[in-house]
This record gives C-alpha cells, structure tokens and sequence, in this order.
C-alpha cells in the first residue's frame, strides 16, 4: 500500500485567476496521483483537507470539489472524507491512498551507468505559467496545448504501473518541481550524480514555437507531472519492448554518473551553467 | 481500515503565541488521533501536510515536526511522509490510517431512547482560549490544567476502543466543534435529535472555579477532544462494568429523542436559549 500527500497553494502554486476552482480540485488529486505514478501505483481512495477564504463562493467550492471527485474517479479512486478549514489562502491537500504493485521502486536504486529516461515532454506547464504571469516575450501566442498542460495535467499511471512491472527500472520519480531538481532529488537518495544532454530533452512543438530548442526552461520549469527513471545498461532493449503501452513517448536525456550532482551539456558537448535547479517555495522565482 | 484528515490553521485554530511550535505538531497530529478515537480505531501510519511562512525559523519548525513525531508515538503511529509548502499562514494538515475495530460505529447509530454519555470534562480548552485571548474576566487566574487541556490535548483512544468493542453504543463522535455542534452532527446524521440536561455536562474543578457551573461555556467552547456517545437503554447497565477501563470518566448529559433538534434544559427543568451552537470557522466567534 502507498500513502502520499500534497498540496497546492494559492499564491504559491497557482494565482485564483489561472485556474477556475474546478482545475484547482483536479490539480488538487493530480499532483497526488503523480507521485503514486512514480510508484507504480493504483490509486485507491483519497481524504481532502480544504482551506478555503470566507469571500470563496459555495458554488466555487462545489466546482472545486466536484473536479477533484471526477479528477479521483477517472485515476480510479474515490473521495472518502475530507475536512474543511477557514483560511486566508485557498489551499487543497489531498492524501491518497493506493495500491502498491508487486515490486517496489523507489528513488533510492540508480546507479552509476544507469541511462536516464522521461516520459512525454518538458516544459509547456512552464511556459503557461509564464505566459499567465505576463512575464513571456510571446504573451498572448501561447497555444492552448501548453496552457492546458498546466491547468489540466495528467498523471502518468499507465506508464508508472508499466515501467515498474516491467521491473526493467532501477529508480523513479515524478516531475513535478522542475527536470533538474527532481533529478537531483533521484540523485541525491542514491548517491550519484547525472550527466543531462539538455538538446535530448523532450519538447512539445507549442513549446519549440515560443522559445525554440536552446532555452532552458524544460530543464527547470516545473509542473510537468512526467515521470524520470533510471534504467541499467542491461535492461536499455527490454525497454524499447515495453514503451508501446507506455501511453506517452519515453526519451533517453542522460546517465548517471558516480560523483555527485548533475552535469548538464548542449548539443554542441558545452557544459550550461544554469543558474536555478528547480523552483524553491520558499526562494519563489522558477 | 480507517482514514482520516483533518488541519489546524493559524489566525483559525490557534495564533501563534498559544501554542509552541512543538504544541502546533502535537495538536496537528492529536486532531485526527480523536477522530480516530470515536471509531474505535488505533492509529497505525499518517503524512503531514505542512504550509509554512517564509519568516517560519528552521529551528521552529523542526520542533513542530518533533512534537507531531512524538504525538504520533505515542498513539502507536509512525510518520512516513510529508510535503511542505509556503504559505502565509502556518498550517498543519495530517492523514492518518488507523486500523479499525471488526465492528463499525459511526455516527448514525442512534435512536430515541438511547442514552448520551460525555467522556471526561468539557470547557477547559475554550476558557483557556478565552484567557489567551484577553477576553476573561479572570484573566491572569485561570489554572494551568484549563490551558494544558488546550495547548495539549490527549485524544481518547483507548476509551473509543473499549467504547466500540464492548458492542454497547450505537453512535458515537468526538467534540472537537462544541458539545451541541458535534451532538447536532450525531443527531442529523442519526436522523434523530437530543435532549441535553445541562446541569449534568462534566465540567472540571478548574472550569467550576472559575465560571461557576451555571456558565454554557462548556456546551458550545471546542476543541475538548473528548467522545460523545449514544447508549440504547437495554445496554446501560453492562456499559457500568466496562467504564472502569475507559480510563475517564463517563457521564450521562441527556437522551436521543425522535423530533429533530437539540432542547437544553438548565437544572431547574427550565429550556436554554442558546445564542450559537457551536464554534463556526466561517462565522467566527464561538
């Protein structure tokens, strides 16, 4: 069995304005259901603790709600009981239960050589929170793939459970604070470091029409709920057998290495230094 | 299986010059343990969901993650997850898993007739709220039990236990909300409503001292974290034989009639009017 929890904050992972409550209730379970993905879990059953500003209007919170029970329903998954809270800012945390296939996989298995896979693309959540920030060069172009990514993400369940049974991972983690800081989260809980090739990182066409191949924002942007694993040299073909019912493209982007922290090249073989892993609550920026 | 959730939010539940940082995670964990409590249940694993101000100290908040982690102990639970996010207010959101008894008490359980017993005292934490709230008129007075029974609560849980298993309640809740809130929970869940002899409710020597037995502090203050049960007549004399296991004290406050509604009367037989029944986090006051 897994237990997980998470929350999402208004102000902090999203502004009221970028998401209608009902994507806040979906959002809500979603980022949930990514971590028991990165598990390789079903989900199962969910308790909701709302926060929830006395200005919020009853039928905001029932949108919320009921995106959450539908976002829960179509994970598999049933809302049991949850709890509500006066509070300045409107937060949703979600705890989720799940069931926990056979094998167990956790962030803690990588090893040096091991090939460094991620599933769909990098970097349209970011590029959306950009754009609803006002912040990109490119406001108002957005298209709406991207933007859907991040107020409608999907969990990678179907990839989860099929990489794990697969048994051909050695380590996994969802994405959810950005490529490079959950790498090095993967990193850090098995002792080794990695090697990205950023030119290898998967993007969506939206994406390459705003900001083209070079920028750096798919390698920390956030949001994006694909999942990062960790494969041995042995296990590379058995791999290419599975991805068909992966549900989502599956893309080599690196290995692991044995000294510690990550080393990130462009195509060319030029060593980036990028200026933020990842985004820090408690830092802001992204 | 049990699963339960529920959050204290600073500015709602507490502020935070009330409790320590450590009386915060305490608190945090003791709110879902009561929950807990009034099925039966023994508390077996849970997550925390922490929203922390940015000026929130590390030292702090370790302290807060230690008397959680100490709470959890010693109600036989362990901590195997959390998330931490920014937030404006300090809040503490926990899930837990408990194991539940074979048989099932709920809520909905009772029927006229039935009698309704309280454990232990109620009014102690509301006084000691209204005291750090200046608001008393004995301010400076009040004992040092009262503000114990708020700052650190002990959920009831192995009188729940003895309470489910000894198959002689019918519905059962704890006080968390205020005696008449959480017993106009009972009651509509029930479908039923509830005479209570307000003179009979269980107030402790601190409380009397101060407020006088006449005062309806205790029907309405919260965050008692006592249980609230109802017996049917047949069973009220086997529920004598097992009260000496409870570990508190039991006390018979009123009786499950068929109308809707609760009806407190004072000791003279004369009906109260009480001007709120509860403590409303959207309302305010209490």
């Amino acid at each position: 069995m897994l237990l997980t929890v998470d929350a999402i904050v208004e102000g902090v992972h999203f502004e009221r304005r970028w998401l209608s409550p009902r994507q806040v209730g979906r959002k809500g379970f979603l980022v949930n259901a990514s971590d028991v993905a990165a598990m390789g879990g079903r989900p199962w059953t969910c308790v909701v603790s709302l926060g929830v500003p006395p200005t919020y209007r009853a039928q905001d919170l029932r949108a919320l709600q009921a995106g959450l029970v539908a976002a829960a329903g179509e994970a598999g998954a049933s809302v049991v009981g949850g709890n509500l809270s006066r509070a300045e800012q409107l937060f949703v945390s979600v705890a989720l239960l799940a069931d926990a296939p056979r094998r167990i996989v956790t962030r803690r298995g990588a090893r040096p050589g091991d090939s460094v896979y991620v599933t769909g693309t990098l970097g349209d959540a970011a590029l959306a929170v950009r754009w609803l920030q006002g912040r990109g060069p490119e406001m108002g172009r957005v298209p709406a793939a991207a933007v859907r990514r991040f107020r409608e993400p999907s969990p990678r369940l179907r990839a989860g459970r099929v990489l794990v049974e697969s048994g051909l991972v050695s380590a996994m983690i969802d994405v959810s604070d950005g490529l490079l800081q959950d790498l090095g989260h993967l990193c850090t809980e098995s002792r080794v470091g990695a090697v990205v090739h950023a030119a290898a990182v998967p993007l969506s066409t939206a994406y390459r029409s705003q900001l083209g191949p070079a920028d750096t924002l798919a390698l920390h942007g956030g949001e994006d709920y694909e999942l990062l694993c960790a494969v041995p040299e042995r296990n590379v073909k058995r791999l290419q057998r599975v991805e068909s019912r992966l549900g989502c493209p599956l893309t080599r982007i690196g290995e692991i290495i044995a000294g510690p922290g990550l080393r990130v090249f462009d195509g060319a073989g030029r060593r980036l230094r990028l200026p933020s892993s990842g985004y820090d609550h408690f830092l802001g920026g992204s």
